[in-house]
């Protein structure tokens, strides 16, 4: 059985329960680093409420910031969502057999 | 692209973010339905507090509930994890990358 650290675990699901923190994060999966003001300017929120949301997503170890010169750029660092991932993949069988019994009765001689 | 509901991530990943809530999960998927008492009874907290967690697990649509008698029985209902399961494959890649890159530096000529 895997061992998943419980309070990365509850970090990385209360970061990613906010739709501004989810928003940051797709916007990171498409481009490789981003400024914060690049980050902050298509989002309807103060630049200091992006700030927070910044904090969040960097103590659930799923940014990285970096200052290179006056502008701080922000990276995805993706690796703890593989420990969430990893925690639902067990529950998979659930919807998966529910789709193989709608399977069998759909495919069921009549 | 899949089209999430945002607000049924908001609920699921919070949801999650809580040892209690995710234990109480991982007992109902190991057994198939659990009375209320049941699941309270190796927990450390009040059974007022679990019933607290139960409701935040039913919000999210992850557990059902059902009054059989006198007792109430709680069942799994995992379809809102695919969704949330959904929105992490996405990241997927940037941890599979970085194990690909690391088997290449490993297999790498001397």
């Amino acid at each position: 059985m895997v061992n998943f650290q419980p309070a990365t675990l509850d970090r990385v699901f209360a970061a990613l329960a906010d739709p501004t923190r989810r928003a940051l994060l797709e916007r990171l999966e498409r481009e490789e680093a981003l400024s914060i003001s690049d980050l902050a300017r298509p989002l309807p929120i103060s630049l200091p409420a992006v700030m927070k949301h910044l904090d969040v997503l960097e103590g659930a170890g799923l940014i990285a910031r970096r200052k290179q010169g006056r502008t701080v750029t922000c990276r995805l660092t993706a690796a703890p969502m593989e420990d969430a991932m990893g925690w639902l993949a067990r529950y998979q069988r659930f919807w998966t057999e529910s789709l193989d019994r709608l399977a069998q009765f759909v495919e069921a001689p009549k």
